[in-house]
């Protein structure tokens, strides 16, 4: 475990303004006319360019939960997403970068044990030269690379918030939220992304469709599992299916986060390599669309009717399934990994629904169950080894899993994670926000 | 007539997953620190950010065309843009690029004849290295030059989308749709684009006022002659406007469109070249601004009220005009340009109206009539030949009319193109996807 | 003062369609492969990419707005939007922009006299090689300068759109709105950007926290005290609360605007320099954050609920907090001058609404008091000098308060700038524009 040393960052805290002064050229960095050096600030500007783009998946998520939940807990959900986004970004900035990245095990063996990190701020790193330039990364600044990452955090957040939306007890969910962020995910990206022991075992995914969406998907099951269903959905008489308040909204959102994706497949090439990026624009886009299509095939035949949520949740279900995968995968098999996310998607949500766990939005089946598709995936098309694909998943998916069940029990415990059944029927803006989303 | 061999295709099926390896540098394009492979990367770059641009518009069409419809129809419009931008990607895949571009005539004279060309796969080019680098072009590597054209191609069947909107058939529009983007609009673009007899006759059309929207437009005029109004527009007391269901979704429609248009137009560029991107950004959004001014006055002084719906089509008209000129027309005279369109849109519009030909969204104005003014205006503003472009346009418009009359004239035999009665009263959102858009 | 000859225009009028010929490689910046070149093109694109950003932004103002107001007034506010935007690009073209950089005085002692300038139009600068290339300026082409330049200038009209909204009259803001943007924004911006008497104090303003947005709110204060309180707001019995129409509108607008202001705070780098665009990316995004988490707690402790459409303004007023500073300011202290304009926010339009200034959206307060507040921040926190910023905020502001009111009183005699009480109670949709936004 590494704690890193808080005293550089009290330093920058009162040299502040010394960072850049106000008519000089930046100190560190002199934007020289070299190809080295116009090669690293293209890089960089692609990195922040992909870091502007995963920051509108959060207003597709925001638009796609409320879009598919009721109308009477819309503010509910905005406000949850707004919270989100905002507190992601923050405790990544305190403590999530560093345990993210605890530093190279390769390069420092005492760096950190390879499976537990707690790091510090992210200010905390000396801002020498190196920060600015292609000493630290050839691909990006350390700011660059905070800000990308920063932007990624709080998405496994979001997509909790979809799958207990219309039930969950506001204060209960943003502490939650709080601590699934600052802590579990860095801790379980850091055994990937930050020289972890998943990285020694070979584990493959790309963008993370294990460390990110199945991360998500998971930690959504345990939480959903200790919420219980929304009152009404499962009766005696069956499923009484609760509609979409807003289609358009929805729409809106899942074009959004098939935007966001290019900037979430595309910065994680981290650089502007043109055969990286083009790669990765191509495998992800037709896996989308193959997962659009399948899914659209797939829920007419089984549901008889043409679905739109359905086919929203298509395009999200091939993104997904590509997000381990897309610099490995050709994008003939890109196709067969999108369009396959597309079917389970359909079946997956069925058969939860059947189980009565109740996802109004499908997040469980789209970011757990198609993000295991999609490690998997880069086994069977893009070389990756099976069992290191299978330790990945298992691994993470527990870990996000146990402690989201642990903390949301304890949660449930001490102050409670559901509304009451009065709130719940006249909706979390009027009982938990004291107005409705929409007026005249 | 070129028919690739598809069998690279399949030994791309095989050894899928040797594209990329997961930990290796890539395998062409070593991403160095020279000047000239710099150049390229920036270039190849901006493609791709313009593609997510191009994408962007799909949810500009999709917000727009529900916004101006009825309530009742909007999960209908959305669930066929989803449609369109899936089926269109993966049609260009398996067809429509090397459809679209058969190869230059100037280089290897029997690679087609000028006027009919039908592609393979777009996985069948070979993966060499040259696909990775500027052998390939100067601008973009081949799938960066893949993927923004397919982002153009499902839009001449999304300007056919809210056309026929609020009485056509689903399944008959879908396949419609299909054999439009599969093989007619690539044909018609490769007379241009693709070293046809367009090409050759000195036809200027830089972004596709023409082949990409009057192919639109005029594709949707003989859709909306064969499927006839909507039942109650014109009756035998006047024309009984139908009000848009969400000008606010409309707007949002608009602006993202007008957004999206900086990629359209500015990726046809082909390059990051200072003096073209940032020319062809000035006339855009000069074009676009004296549209919806100019538009703003005209409907002010004929319909006696300002007009947010007509405005918003003002700034569409504006681009759509600029599109063919916007690198070769000056900034003062794109705003002439522009503003031109603004005006003929508003005329347009009253016209269609009135030989109640019923096209709820005023795409047949927008992009059929505004496309042919733009492509003339290059003759007047920007120095290209008056005939090659009047060729050009009967030549282009013509063939769209003719294949759409056709086609949807045979599908309305076989299967009919047009919802019954009750339906198109009750709704398409309720009738044929068996819900409603919007729920509490 | 200087009258800029607008003989050169006049030739580019009769000369168009000689700027660029069609199949001409471009005749002045050949883009070549030199890392000069290839630098110069990377900070032009990263300058368009930014305008495009900004352009995003009057939607997001268009949706924010719309939102928060009352449903019956929506199809006003987005008309108003529309016609800024266009007005305001094209003014600037027209005048605004030679106005707003008058000549540098240091170079050319007699090209104004640092108070007072009226320009020309943008064309009429001499169309030379130089302005396709780095002899402009490293960072941009001139027309690269023009647009992104013309994408703030509609901002400040914007501010005072929100602010009048629900009761004023469509023609008299639109007057007013043309003579603000194409006179008054660019007179004032000319005396920091344009290197007029601020720039000679050394008032630091990084991108318009005062010059922009401070400008923009005391715009919106003079007007709303001629204009008057929305009716049936403040009663004897003390404040009506006027309840937001649609919360995921003003949702999307306030994402927008953030995603927005990457390119407004990231392209006022001026270039692609890695270590400020990152830096400027950092502190824009952690300003943001912080402003809505603090804005959130206050208003959540202050007004004893979860408040949406408050965390919305936190964002934004965190966002305003940074503007002057965002190169300047450390990433730690951005927090905190974020989360200080995010408390300040909460309390200015709880003392606004107290002294009965009636600012539906709270523009006055995000963008006036939140724009002195980020001004000083940099002297504060950024090194800057706090009598150059007082000055400069002073001059600022009561240059747009006294133009505003003198303006917009005048209209008031003229003409009237409020509906009457009918209008007010039915709504400006139905009113003045002839139907609502939302219909069946």
């Amino acid at each position: 475990m590494t704690i890193k040393s808080i005293l550089p960052a009290s330093l920058l805290l009162l040299g502040a303004g010394t960072l850049l002064a106000a008519d000089e050229p930046s100190e560190y960095a002199k934007f020289e006319a070299s190809a080295e050096y116009v090669k690293f600030a293209l890089n960089n500007l692609w990195i922040l360019i992909s870091a502007a783009l995963v920051f509108l998946m959060h207003l597709g998520f925001a638009s796609l939960e409320s879009g598919l939940c009721q109308r009477k807990n819309t503010v509910n959900i905005l406000f949850k997403n707004c919270f989100i986004i905002a507190m992601g970004v923050l405790t990544y900035y305190f403590v999530g970068f560093n345990t993210h990245y605890p530093g190279d095990r390769g390069v420092d063996p005492s760096a950190w044990n390879g499976f537990l990190s707690i790091g510090g701020m992210a200010a905390a790193e000396p801002g020498t030269a190196a920060n600015f330039t292609s000493e630290y990364n050839a691909g990006y600044t350390y700011w660059s690379d905070f800000i990308f990452q920063a932007m990624f955090a709080a998405t496994a957040a979001t997509i909790v918030s979809g799958a207990v939306a219309e039930r969950v007890k506001l204060t209960s969910f943003l502490i939650f939220a709080t601590l699934l962020v600052a802590f579990a995910y860095p801790i379980a990206g850091s055994w990937h992304w930050g020289t972890g022991f998943l990285a020694d075992k070979g584990f493959y995914d790309f963008a993370g469709s294990t460390v990110v969406h199945a991360f998500g998907g998971f930690a959504a099951l345990a939480c959903v599992i200790v919420l219980g269903p929304r009152r009404g959905k499962y009766t005696k008489d069956g499923l009484k299916p609760i509609l979409p308040s807003n289609l358009p909204l929805a729409t809106i959102g899942a074009f959004l986060l098939f935007l966001g994706w290019f900037g979430f497949n595309g910065g994680s090439v981290l650089s502007a390599d043109a055969q990286g990026v083009s790669t990765v624009f191509v495998t992800t886009t037709l896996a989308a669309c193959a997962g659009a299509l399948a899914c659209m095939a797939t829920s007419w035949i089984v549901l008889k009717k043409p679905d739109l949520s359905m086919t929203l949740n298509g395009f999200l279900a091939g993104l997904v399934g590509i997000t381990a995968g897309a610099d490995a995968i050709s994008p003939t098999m890109s196709i067969v990994a999108g369009g396959v996310a597309g079917v389970i998607v359909v079946f997956s949500i069925l058969f939860f629904d059947k189980i009565k766990i109740d996802d109004p939005v499908g997040a469980i089946s789209v970011h757990g169950v198609c993000g295991i598709w999609g490690t998997l995936a880069v086994a069977f098309f893009g070389g990756a080894s099976f069992s290191s694909q299978l330790i990945g998943i298992i691994t993470v998916c527990a870990f996000a899993f146990i402690f989201s069940f642990a903390l949301f029990f304890l949660l449930k415990l001490i102050m409670g994670v559901r509304v009451d059944e009065k709130e719940e029927h006249e909706g979390l803006d009027v009982a938990e926000h004291g107005a409705p989303a929409y007026n005249e």
